[in-house]
């Protein structure tokens, strides 16, 4: 019988504590090297090796200072500050790999849709089609404070920007160029076709745009979308543009339901919810044996820092913990911008939350209480996942690196390879083709972005074609 | 005795036809490989192999579409059209090279100084200090109009916006964390102090800031700045702001008041003028013999465009040369937005410009005619440059790419050398320190970014100073 294949991503950050915090002075932990191209060329050769289907790089601009009101707690812990651009990542990565996917954090709040768009699409043409772009609106008020504004726009209404920025980003890498405007004609000295490119006109509420698309069209057009929004809104505007969406919730019962509801909203919309790959947030300690892995999270957890995690925490849900007694059960505020966050959590269960609890269900300094066994007891944890929650696979968040994801690859992809929930080599093709299957270079038909194709339509000559650029 | 040091830099862009247009059909020519990884890293390998300094990236967010009031001539040549993010070269570069440096332009109108900082610490990190940044504000409306405004602000205003954005952004790389912040301590738990971090509170006429900068100090903290412009105020802009100055035109007496005027400008602000470098552009086609070489520039100019180099051109002086005959003295229209560029031109004779004489002038379809000579001819012609202009350098044009940087390392870098003028190895350190020599990899007190400094200031601790970020 044929599984359900497992789908992995190396979730990272260009930066030294990403997840799980403190574990950067654990004396074998090397993340302190992330400004080092031979950091990140070692991460991506480890991946490839373990057939990792992408690298996922999380970013934030910003910084993490609700805790005690302060960044202090944040800079003292490396939580996430310093935090290096991820996109420049990738071409070094992309150099000495040939598979594996990258899957990149870009806030579109801040940047112009004209230079994101090109940005990725140099990213497709050098990875050879291996780039993805997970679409984050922000939620700090420390970056809106970077950038000039007083405070983040109110969280629905960052998605109806964004609804429109991606419809833009369509017309410019979907409907710009056609398929054939690109001839390279050394003999005829024509490299492409004027009539075949179209000039966007895009007058929209918050987006105004008269240009081609600058890049020629790369191997996926638009980049494997990702997404990870938890709240109502954020679910639908997943269901609506994601091919990868990452559940952040902690529990089998409301993964299960966020992962039904989005398939279930995907499938209202037109699309085909197998269109859409889920990935449940897990982090993994593993050793030869569990008592081997049980001694390993204790050498871990020992260089751990619950202030760390508290500091990004309190951030993520918008309340600042220390005002908290241990065990005072943390009170839901209306007017919490991060609301849904904390929604999130705390509808987790009937107990109350209280810090002490957060502390103790983080394990490691984190958000998440690492899962610790043996290669067996780990691959049977997410077989199990895949099956009772309709996931696809997992991002894995590093804990002491690199040699968390040299262990996996090591010990625990084997294993799923021989329950045959794992591929034993990558297909070929680009990232979409790998995730989707051969022949899925490009956007469903069904997907949004299809809208703004223009082949087949419209193959009229310049001069006549008004949106052609003579 | 000691003679001047020749500087070179490669001058390239991520795209086809760069300055020397049609070139791309040359059977041997391949610039149409500019989207894929391996053409890059090729090209770092030889630049380094050459002890070239730079590699120098042109960039440009638009579309020339001046000529015949059309972007069609230039896509059909593919004028900087389709074209690349530059930035997102530098890692891949970087990675198989150790010494030659990066000069990437980024036009800072469309880019958030929070994020632009970011980028270029992100890059000075990975490249281990070898980045520099072209500052250029943009000068085509259509990049405008891709940003969603009908035209490009006023040339002068656009420098005053790019003084104010280099004041933010060099509070951000040179005032927001102190040369000790980074304690990297393991063993106390401290990655870094707050009480050494300080928070950027800037509220300017263009740009608002309130937030510390999110990566930790790099090898040269702020890039190594470049600048290009050659109007009255891009000069002074240059004077106040740049290290690397590309002085672009066309013959030695233009040049040599150029440079005396930018440096006697640095001087009168308290800067050292011997901490400008000036870079002048050129073209060169070099042979074993003279006749080797002429043969080899025949062969380039039969594939060359002089259609691309009118496209190209007419956006640079913006004024549509399509509508003039072939004879006819091109006007000067005092309206014109692109000014300086058509002064920069038409003042270097007292010969009307006609576009028969830019079609001779340009030579192999650029906006430039190439050097045409044996080895010898070539470093004589440099050497002369540099003597009679005090000039200290060039950004050398491909033409037939790769063979012409293959070329020059192979045939001109050894008579260079043997003249005395060329260095036979690379100094140690950062780009700065390349340039400017050991100790350097800061820029010198007497800059305007020095200003921004803080340390050995105010020493204060976490709480007391007002500007900690605790």
């Amino acid at each position: 019988m044929h599984r359900k294949q497992i789908r992995l991503n190396a979730f990272d950050m260009n930066c030294v504590g990403h997840i799980q915090h403190g574990l950067w002075t654990h004396p074998r932990d090397r993340s302190a090297s992330y400004n080092t191209l031979g950091y990140w060329q070692n991460l991506a050769r480890i991946a490839e090796r373990g057939l990792f289907d992408g690298i996922f790089l999380a970013d934030i601009v910003g910084v993490y200072d609700v805790y005690k009101d302060s960044a202090a707690p944040s800079i003292i812990d490396a939580v996430q500050i310093p935090v290096n651009d991820p996109l420049l990542l990738v071409p070094a990565m992309a150099a000495v790999t040939r598979h594996v996917g990258f899957g990149v954090t870009c806030n579109l709040t801040y940047e112009q849709p004209y230079l994101l768009a090109r940005r990725m699409s140099t990213l497709d043409h050098l990875t050879n089609g291996r780039i993805g772009w997970n679409i984050v609106t922000g939620y700090l008020d420390s970056a809106a404070r970077g950038m000039g504004r007083a405070a983040q726009p109110d969280h629905d209404d960052r998605y109806d920007v964004a609804d429109e920025y991606l419809e833009l980003a369509y017309k410019l890498w979907e409907g710009s160029w056609e398929d054939d405007a690109v001839l390279r004609d050394k003999d005829n000295r024509v490299y492409a076709r004027p009539e075949k490119i179209h000039r966007i006109r895009h007058h929209g509420r918050h987006y105004q745009l008269d240009a081609i698309h600058l890049s020629e069209p790369s191997p996926q057009r638009t980049p494997v979308l990702y997404q990870a929004g938890a709240s109502t809104r954020g679910r639908r505007f997943a269901a609506t543009h994601a091919e990868c969406i990452f559940v952040n919730a902690a529990n089998k019962p409301l993964v299960t339901s966020i992962v039904a509801d989005i398939r279930a909203q995907a499938a209202a919309q037109g699309r085909d919810p197998a269109d859409i790959l889920m990935f449940a947030g897990r982090t993994v300690v593993v050793g030869r044996t569990h008592a081997e892995a049980e001694a390993k999270f204790r050498d871990y957890q020992a260089h751990a820092s619950a202030e760390g995690g508290l500091a990004h925490f309190s951030s993520s849900i918008g309340v600042d913990l220390s005002r908290y007694e241990l065990d005072e059960p943390i009170r839901h505020d209306k007017n919490n911008a991060n609301n849904s966050a904390l929604e999130a959590i705390t509808s987790r269960s009937k107990e109350p939350w209280t810090v002490r609890r957060i502390i103790n269900e983080m394990g490691l300094g984190g958000r998440q209480k690492p899962f610790v066994g043996s290669a067996e007891e780990v691959a049977d944890d997410m077989i199990a996942w895949v099956e009772e929650t309709g996931i696809d696979g997992f991002n894995l968040s590093r804990t002491v690196t690199p040699e968390c994801l040299e262990d996996f690859v090591e010990l625990v992809v084997p294993i799923l390879q021989e329950r045959g929930v794992y591929k034993r080599d990558y297909a070929e093709g680009t990232l979409r083709e790998k995730l989707f299957g051969p022949g899925r270079a490009r956007l469903a038909a069904s997907h949004p972005a299809a809208r703004q194709r223009r082949q087949g339509r419209d193959q009229a000559v310049a001069g006549v074609l008004a949106d052609a650029v003579t």
